[in-house]
């Protein structure tokens, strides 16, 4: 006779259709939480969290509004207080789509090509969401589990969760949990499943200068007063040196070196420096000497340029010599890195490196420190076995480029450390024109949760 | 009795209220030419240009298509081919108004304040062509005068008259003249009136970068792949030297020096580095090493960043690491240097100095020579003792750093060298947001072309 984890497997099988239908029309609510604009589409999409949680056996679901976005929370067993708990975390706030004219369909119009789902978020993460909704739905279809599984869907975690730390100290109770499950990591390729154990964290500034009183005329001006987007250009020429390395002062103080047995660990993944290259589209790569590129990616600090804007931009030329110029600045840091340490050491450097002939401003956007998690908990353990299952293939155990705060959040509020995976890949273009969701390995990650959720029980 | 010219001067004098209101209907036209939406603006300025010139007394008055915007031409006396010819140019075209948001009121909407009617053109240079229509219509409403006046009014100065010099060329016979009268230059304060002899050229280019094949995220790819935006600002911050000097290979090979006389006078000419640092709203001043502020703009060659534009620009924060990034970059050129060889000199050196991690396009935009005149023809004297007349002042011969490249055409094609003077002066923010015109300058402009035309009779 079949198990209860073989009907739920089975049931899964039987709404792919619906599951992805799920998914389409998460999609197509534009919430992207950096628009004041779409402030609406931030309270319909938790909304909509709310209709579908309860919709699919969720006992208690409710909007928490912030000083932001709102949060949803919802667990299926809220009366019974001694069961052991599963957190599961998502972000329901997208990037912002632009630049537009690349989409080959429009963005949250998710379409279907070959075997991807096109639309922004449809990786990032709502993807992961639906997958893990429909996991548990699935196990619901069949009988009650000893097991009370909360949610919590944050609506800022891409303008880096400013109020959820907050959120989560003032509703540890409603929170508690004995695992955490943050499907916002991925995997490195269709084939190969795995968990993430390391992040980066983030530190995120927009610089503005201030040079003439207005825009000047390039000819009248031109020689005698000094270009604010020459000097801007001047002072992030200067943020690395010829070796690729990050010249803000102390910005390596605190890194912990790479050992051998992680260096050992890095050369095993199968991202070699040509899947980077195909991956990114370029034919050569470039960054700190003395790494390979998944070293520098997971275990190295970055210093990036993620927009620049002066003067006339538009079509044809116009003769000005312009009176601001914007820079946003992020670094990817990596343990013991402190991203306060490192906005005093951006602050410093441009109190060294800017000349007296502009007036400056910095604002500090998002930060998050990086995390290291062990990768040999129990509930690591019946994920990896999970994956296994499904792909037939042993999870590779990595570290990533990208940051997730929240984890580190949630381990230090909460006390307990998250399970880091999830069933997108860097082909998804997330951030990106055209982010797509990989389909297959979509329905292979409601398998894997729903063994997930089968192994922690009987484990 | 009182003479025509003193008639002419009351007529000027009694009309001031409507020929300001001739500026103000001109001004309204959006007129700007680097936009393609507003070509219809064009045309209705050219048929408004047309109209205007018919009315006060022009026997002919045509538009003339060109590849491009259309240019206006009239004259006076077509039939009678002996009389000597003053040529006047305009351009009616205008600069784009953007930064929108800084205009205190609308550039299309002429709004006056003070003595001053801002909006965009209304220096630069619609309120030059109504002065000098003003002038001619005040000349007429007195008698026939022994002098043949034509105009020139083209809609491409602003995008650097890519097909004028074409014009003139095929429509030699039409163009023909004595002496050219062109009102683009500028004055250097309300009461003190200026000739200028010299002008500095134009090489202006868009220089495009690209990197990986789509924007990517800075998590997930920083740190192994090269970001564009970080190697424009590499390769633009090295177009300088540490001592102001632009560091294109050959760029001052050609430069003539200046000489102890130049420097003499260039010193008798009242701005201060103070006069550029108020008119800027500046503390400092910035340049090349060597030289005083009005030289290194009068008479040394120049780089300017115009615009910068790579990656999210937006509102909030965007972990993108940008798959393009692009700059607008113009120099000022003085005598002897060839906006070609500039061009050659600009490719040379982004082959020196981009890495082979980006792929890089450059769009030359626009540009013309540097220019020379002889201060000490008649023309120029006619027009030095009609602002004596009025300004009771003797007007400084000056060189300026803005390009006038159609002066040398004109000089090259017609064999006439132009007397370059103008209304506005630097406090107009010309190019700028709130641009204005100086009410009182604009008719003592109009008195003192009354007085040029007759002085080119009676000398």
């Amino acid at each position: 006779m079949t198990s209860n984890r073989e009907k739920a497997i089975q049931f899964a099988r039987e709404n792919k259709v619906r599951f992805e239908e799920n998914l389409i029309e998460l999609v197509k609510i534009p919430s992207v939480s950096t628009d004041p604009e779409q402030k609406w589409a931030m309270q319909q999409t938790a909304e909509h969290l709310v209709r579908h949680l309860l919709a699919i056996g969720f006992k208690q679901a409710e909007i928490y509004p912030t000083e932001g976005h709102p949060v949803v929370v919802a667990q299926t067993k809220p009366d019974e207080k001694k069961l052991p708990v599963l957190l599961v975390y998502g972000h329901y706030d997208v990037q912002p789509p632009d630049p537009l004219d690349l989409w080959k369909s429009k963005p949250f119009e998710p379409t279907r090509r070959g075997d991807r789902l096109y639309g922004r978020g449809a990786s990032d993460m709502k993807g992961q969401i639906c997958a893990s909704l429909a996991a548990i739905e699935s196990v619901f279809s069949q009988n009650e589990i000893p097991l009370n599984i909360k949610v919590i869907f944050e609506g800022e975690e891409e303008i880096g969760s400013p109020n959820l730390a907050k959120f989560i100290e003032t509703h540890k109770e409603l929170l508690s949990c004995t695992y955490i499950f943050n499907p916002d990591a991925g995997l490195i390729s269709a084939d190969l499943p795995a968990i993430t154990y390391g992040l980066r964290g983030l530190a995120y500034f927009e610089l503005r200068l201030y040079g003439p009183s207005h825009d000047l005329h390039s000819g009248g001006f031109g020689g005698a007063v000094h270009n604010p987007a020459q000097v801007l250009c001047d002072v992030i020429s200067k943020m690395h040196d010829s070796k690729g390395r990050v010249t803000l002062p102390g910005f390596y103080d605190k890194v912990r070196p790479l050992s051998d047995e992680e260096r050992k660990e890095f050369s095993r993944l199968p991202v070699t420096d040509d899947y980077y290259k195909q991956t990114a589209g370029v034919s050569e790569l470039w960054g700190e000497e003395g790494y390979t590129a998944v070293e520098r990616i997971g275990a190295r600090p970055t210093l990036e340029v993620n927009g620049l804007l002066s003067g006339f931009t538009g079509n044809g030329s116009k003769t000005v010599l312009p009176a601001y110029a914007m820079a946003k600045i992020s670094t990817r840091l990596v343990p013991d890195q402190d991203p306060d340490d490192v906005y005093a050491q951006f602050i410093e450097f441009l109190k060294d490196n800017l000349p007296p002939t502009v007036r400056w401003e910095v604002t500090k956007m998002s930060g998050g420190p990086a995390l290291l998690t062990n990768p040999h908990i129990l509930e690591a353990k019946a994920m990896s076995r999970a994956m296994e299952t499904v792909w037939g293939v042993t999870p590779v155990f990595k570290r990533e480029g990208g940051s997730i705060p929240v984890a580190a959040d949630m381990h230090e509020i909460l006390g307990v450390e998250s399970v880091l995976t999830g069933f997108g890949m860097p082909e998804d273009a997330i951030h990106s024109p055209n982010e797509s969701q990989h389909l297959p390995t979509f329905h292979r990650g409601i398998e894997s949760i729903i063994h997930f959720i089968y192994n922690l029980i009987e484990m």
